[in-house]
């Protein structure tokens, strides 16, 4: 179908255009295409978002590699579909994609581009209120292996919708749009949204990813359920969760054991998690006031046997991604989340240098005289700058500068 | 109708006695006044919650007395229909009630009640899951001056339902069954499902009923919604709640400042709120090392104007109860509210005689020695035993046996 046809069949005066993403074709509006930040209307699609889609397809075609159940995904909010489009294309063991967008413009796109990649009896189409698609479209209960949540600004409104959809051992996959929020410039909405305060550091985004964590454990948990990450990754503008979600209210029960506070120094950049029995607002190594951030979630951000299935995954497809940089990209990521520490924060070279009135170190050296000092120390996805280690501040500073 | 017919007419074996609650009348299994525990089969309904019901319709008629928005009740686990009943004979200014129950037994018990009081032209009928009574009966928004919910067991799983069904500067009413839960004997499960933590002290009621409105008010939060409280009880079985709920982002941003934590000397019985920014683990007073609570509801449990209003309700209407035995308890229970105190925490006579080693004094006796000694004090509607003061357990133990 040319763009004009569309353009007519949906009575408007705007132009679509047809592009494609990884293996899949998508009828996108032009607009999307030449405007800084692509607009809602006549529908929207964020092209930018590609990278974040191509995580999504790996970490979807994943789980569909050993998944008994990944045969139904359903992309919640989905504009014109992309997600959802490229998930039925791209994860072929997904036989049903449900998408849905309050938006009939972006629904009719989604239909179209559906056509174009022969994908239509796969697809089931809604147009609704998300809350309303995910639990009460149907009479009957139907739930889904894979959920996406993926709306303007924060998830924390529909977080127990997508926890009421989800079968027993599927995944849901979630975006927080609202960084600013999640990485502590605003900690009284922060706590009203995620339960939780952040705090403004150096590593404010690992932070804000454990707040947003523990935030899903917590609704999770009334409902006899619980959550285990498989996988988490952000970059400026958002932060995406991929969780496995297991039924059972004796798992549920421990989830307190799974959430607590980081203690912070902003003097001396000591940081260590901390128990509120045992705790102590002075700092262990300087004496000084700390501050606190949390409850958030101290447990793992990933499954490692997840992140080692994912590097068989991206071996074996080598145009699993909309490009070869992306692919590569995905492939380095993966690598270092393999080997990344299982440490609940991270230090920044730049800030330790800061803090040592030094220059920077290079990110591969200050990880060997870490290792040769007798200390643990890694690269981690979350910081291109980042590395976690059991060395104290003091101890990295005196391995650095000393 | 006589109460074979309406056996027959269920297509049942089962005997229903129609008696006279308030100024209603009732049909109810004959089995559930018979049974020390009232089953759940043919239909639920529970005789001694009379009194909770008698609290419910004193507080319902006092918000209509003020409120323009008091025109709709939701009953959303009605059982019977007792309560929405009852609120739709007693609170005249109320036009409709909705009641709702997944039991279509019991929904037929609550009809034939409403057409022997005359009311049937005020009743809607529901049989359904309660989260879809609530939020997707109707394609269209439709939501209540005033909403009840009390389940079987824990409220947690439904709040949110509850929250998004009400109109701004409407009414919530929440039970909550699960006391043993609220009162610390299983703080895992109250940390998964209140997400605070409680702990087994003297006054673990009134700490029970901070952690669940704090939770209440977690929930509303993410809906950019708050909620104060107008009025909150307790008895061995149940604690109950009624909270405005107020729209709006910038009041629910204050959320994290009405919330927060209880310090408790286990070895001298020392109380306080505690500011996790300032925290220190021990005992101003003796040292030890101290348990913490929380996080929960600091601020007010009570509105005293509320209060105030539901004593001249009261002595507008003598009527206004199950009995004259319940009418001058309302009565009772409203004036000891009115005065007192509004700090977070009790303390007990008997466990300050037996924290002395010395025999209990009577409450007044307490009240007057401490007000003598130039402290603060009243009783608390919270325990028969219990009163509310300035003083330290220190002080107490000073004023009273020194």
């Amino acid at each position: 179908m040319k763009s004009y046809q569309l353009s007519y069949k949906l009575g408007l005066k705007n132009d679509f255009k047809r592009i494609k993403e990884g293996k899949t074709e998508l009828l996108v509006p032009s607009v999307s295409l030449s405007e800084k930040v692509p607009p809602k209307n006549p529908a929207f699609f964020n092209p930018s978002a590609k990278w974040n889609r191509d995580v999504s397809v790996l970490i979807y075609k994943t789980y569909a590699s050993f998944s008994k159940n990944a045969r139904t995904f359903a992309d919640s909010i989905c504009g014109v579909g992309a997600r959802g489009l490229r998930t039925a294309v791209e994860v072929p063991k997904i036989d049903t994609v449900y998408l849905n967008d309050l938006n009939p413009i972006a629904i009719e796109l989604a239909k179209e581009s559906a056509k174009l990649n022969e994908i239509e009896n796969k697809c089931v189409f809604d147009i609704n209120e998300v809350c309303k698609f995910l639990n009460f479209e149907q009479r009957d209960v139907r739930k889904f292996d894979i959920v996406d949540l993926d709306p303007f600004g924060s998830p924390s409104p529909y977080v127990d919708c997508v926890l009421r959809s989800v079968n027993n051992h599927g995944l849901i996959s979630i975006t927080a749009t609202d960084t600013a929020v999640l990485c502590g410039v605003y900690p009284n909405v922060c706590y009203r949204k995620y339960y939780g305060f952040p705090i403004r550091t150096d590593y404010c985004n690992e932070i804000g990813i454990r707040l947003l964590v523990s935030f899903i454990a917590l609704n999770a948990s009334r409902f006899d359920l619980s959550v285990i990450p498989y996988f988490c990754h952000n970059n400026l503008h958002y932060m995406r969760v991929y969780l496995k979600v297991v039924f059972g209210n004796s798992l549920a029960n421990s989830v307190s054991s799974k959430i607590g506070h980081l203690k912070h120094c902003r003097n001396c950049n000591h940081r260590k998690v901390e128990n509120l029995k045992e705790h102590n607002v002075l700092c262990e190594i300087c004496n000084s006031k700390c501050i606190l951030a949390g409850p958030l979630w101290i447990e793992n951000l990933f499954d490692f046997e997840f992140v080692k299935e994912t590097l068989n995954v991206l071996e074996k497809d080598e145009y699993l991604s909309s490009s070869e940089t992306n692919y590569k990209r995905l492939l380095r990521m993966m690598q270092i989340c393999k080997n990344e520490l299982a440490y609940p924060f991270y230090f920044e070279t730049d800030s330790i240098a800061s803090k040592a009135k030094k220059s920077s170190i290079s990110l591969d050296k200050v990880i060997n005289s870490l290792i040769e000092n007798g200390f643990k120390a890694s690269k981690t996805i979350m910081n291109d700058k980042g590395f976690k280690t059991n060395a104290s501040s003091n101890d990295i500073i005196n391995a650095l500068y000393k």
